[in-house]
């Protein structure tokens, strides 16, 4: 947490490297990082026959990558092979690492990823955020923050950016939180609070959950949608392996599609919409449960018990989730929809009556709905990851700190 | 119509050229061909200058491109001017055109449009196509075809493609027609029905009006909702400037998001779906008026004369779009929506309980709500713009036939 980082904000769809010498280059780069990765380990001729590049041109690159603390050599492959014996590439587990953290309701969370994806070092504080000022929330955020740094540099680790999950809208390409209802939160430029020589970036919660589904999920497809909820309902779109963001970057609000266009009014101005058949609150009433510090555990044990009245609330909820997905599918076509969060825990009781609606409103099959394997730490690690695809991508942005 | 062409179709999102020297200066090509026609006439320097390039390596370019028959040289730049007199460029009137057809319910279209946009030549064959076969419908088009062909041979053109715009589901990247209740086509691959000299490419008219609006519409933003109806309602999502075309290529299904979920059933398997409320056969039964070939013009005439059942009816008709785009726009906040096709002619009386749904559903600003320019000829011109683009992306297609 030395000299201010580079900007490793993952780049606006579309903005792309430029089709120069040094903008090639640096493409080619994110290349190898990104065959090592996926494929590792790899010797330099086998990298190269990936990318279709030359041996030489992968050589030159490689060596940069190693001084930079992002590739490792393993050692000399084994022996008995052809021609002088090429050392395994693989990508390295010191260096820099991407930091998430996430502004909960009830709780704040961080964590260091390495390059290989492990999470190297977290910390986490129990207790409820809403209603209270963002200045004292970052301040607790920020000194876990640097409590996970500095776990992290013991470990040989250097944090290349810093990435805050929020459930809220965030105003695109910004780290002003618009609104964040359940924490109170209104028009806060969030990156003012932040450590700044980490260069934070601020995203909705559903959004990292959504990346989180599409790096780390197994088998998720390019094209998906995400549901999540914690207090109210989230979503995100993953269109050919991008977040669909919207012109201010409010997508996803599948919260707030009107169910029964007549039903009860909602606090975004509408009524009828989803949340206030399938948000936590309406489903707490239907349920005829009081306030409760940990409703969503509570309602998975009571419906795991045979209680009908908490098994009918979540019936009822599956099939508004049912109507407005229904409507979300035929207007974008995903391969499929993928439930996490709070609602990956209730599935078994949201799913008969969910799959039910889009089956019996489709003439053709249903898209199919699978329950997200990630738990409840998809935004976290969503958040975290991100900073590690973005130097995965451009490697070049930390060639000045190593 | 002598040699086969090249593949002119638009690209898959993400399949880009690759990073060779022939993909970058396939790349670089296109980049001046855009040049040229957003700001022409240019001069070489001018051109190099746009596109950042030296006027060295943007001449060697300008030479192939005009051996191509896709620019030309209108003479020497007034003078008075320092150095070397240039020779302005601009987009070739003659060469490669774009030839777009358009299966409607009620009449065939075709059109040739240059490679300035303008259109050269037209023919159209008025006649209900509904419930026939796809063979003899396909066989009226291509006669159309050739006709427009041949009338833009003997202006000094020659047909780089066919696009055709078809009111039904097609699978994507492909030239199925998946379903299409309203000619009674079930999957039936169309390619193959029409003249294969042509590479003929298929899509949904709704994808091709979005198209138009985004290529020729007046101010419209790169990220919008393109709502249109002919007999059903049609819709089409445009982000960062491309087609969001779903998994199969069927996004956009705006007409069977549940409006109200206990309504009345809909042929697609669902109920109260957004067609029950606002498609052209719900509306003239609430409108009261028996079945009409000119039913739009029709209902538009009435609706102006002030006739109350009319005017009730798509007063209802608005409330309906307003509760399926308030969901739409919650889910994939676009910059603003467009009423095109039929919608466009009716929008006096649609748009103010339209817009009163979205205001009233929203508790910030609702998203503005436009109406489209181009009118009902959005999809074929759309379609013959596509095989235009698909030219000025990468000129190189056409180099082996000129």
């Amino acid at each position: 947490m030395t000299a201010p980082l580079p900007d490793t904000r993952p780049p606006r769809k579309g903005r792309a490297l430029p089709d120069t010498q040094h903008g090639i280059r640096r493409r080619n780069l994110g290349r190898v990082m990104h065959a090592v990765s996926a494929e590792g380990p790899l010797s330099r001729a086998a990298v190269a026959s990936h990318i279709g590049l030359t041996r030489a041109a992968v050589s030159t690159m490689v060596d940069d990558l190693i001084r930079w603390e992002l590739l490792e050599e393993l050692g000399p492959e084994r022996p008995g092979r052809v021609g002088r014996p090429g050392s395994a590439l693989a990508v390295s587990g010191r260096g820099p690492a991407g930091i998430g953290a996430e502004v909960g309701v009830d709780h704040l969370a961080v964590c260091a990823v390495d390059l290989r994806g492990r999470v190297r070092a977290r910390a986490v504080r129990h207790g409820s955020n809403r209603g209270r000022a963002p200045e004292p929330v970052t301040e607790e955020l920020t000194d876990l923050i640097r409590r996970v740094v500095t776990e992290a540099e013991r470990d040989g680790l250097w944090a290349a950016g810093l990435a805050v999950a929020v459930p809220g809208l965030i105003a695109r390409d910004s780290r002003t939180v618009v609104r964040a209802p359940n924490l109170g939160w209104r028009d806060t430029d969030l990156g003012a609070l932040l450590p700044a020589e980490l260069s934070p970036t601020v995203d909705n919660e559903a959004n990292f959950g959504a990346l989180a589904e599409l790096w780390l999920g197994a088998g998720t497809p390019p094209d998906f949608l995400h549901v999540s909820a914690e207090i109210g309902i989230g979503a995100a779109v993953v269109v050919d392996g991008d977040l669909l963001r919207g012109t201010r970057g409010f997508a996803g609000e599948l919260g707030h599609v009107p169910v029964r266009p007549d039903g009860p009014e909602c606090p975004c101005g509408g009524r009828g919409c989803l949340e206030q058949y399938a948000g936590e609150e309406a489903v707490r009433r239907a349920a005829g449960i009081e306030p409760h510090e940990e409703l969503l555990g509570l309602l998975a044990e009571r419906a795991d018990s045979g209680d009908r009245a908490v098994r009918t609330a979540l019936s009822d909820a599956g099939t508004a989730l049912g109507i407005a997905l229904t409507g979300a599918v035929n207007l974008l076509d995903p391969e499929t929809v993928v439930l996490g969060g709070a609602l990956a825990g209730l599935s078994p009781w949201l799913l008969p009556s969910l799959e039910a609606e889009l089956r019996g409103r489709t003439a053709g099959p249903a898209c199919p709905v699978t329950v997200s394997t990630l738990g409840p730490e998809g935004p976290l690690l969503g958040a975290a990851h991100a900073v590690v695809r973005a130097v995965l991508d451009d490697p070049a942005v930390v060639a000045e700190r190593a």
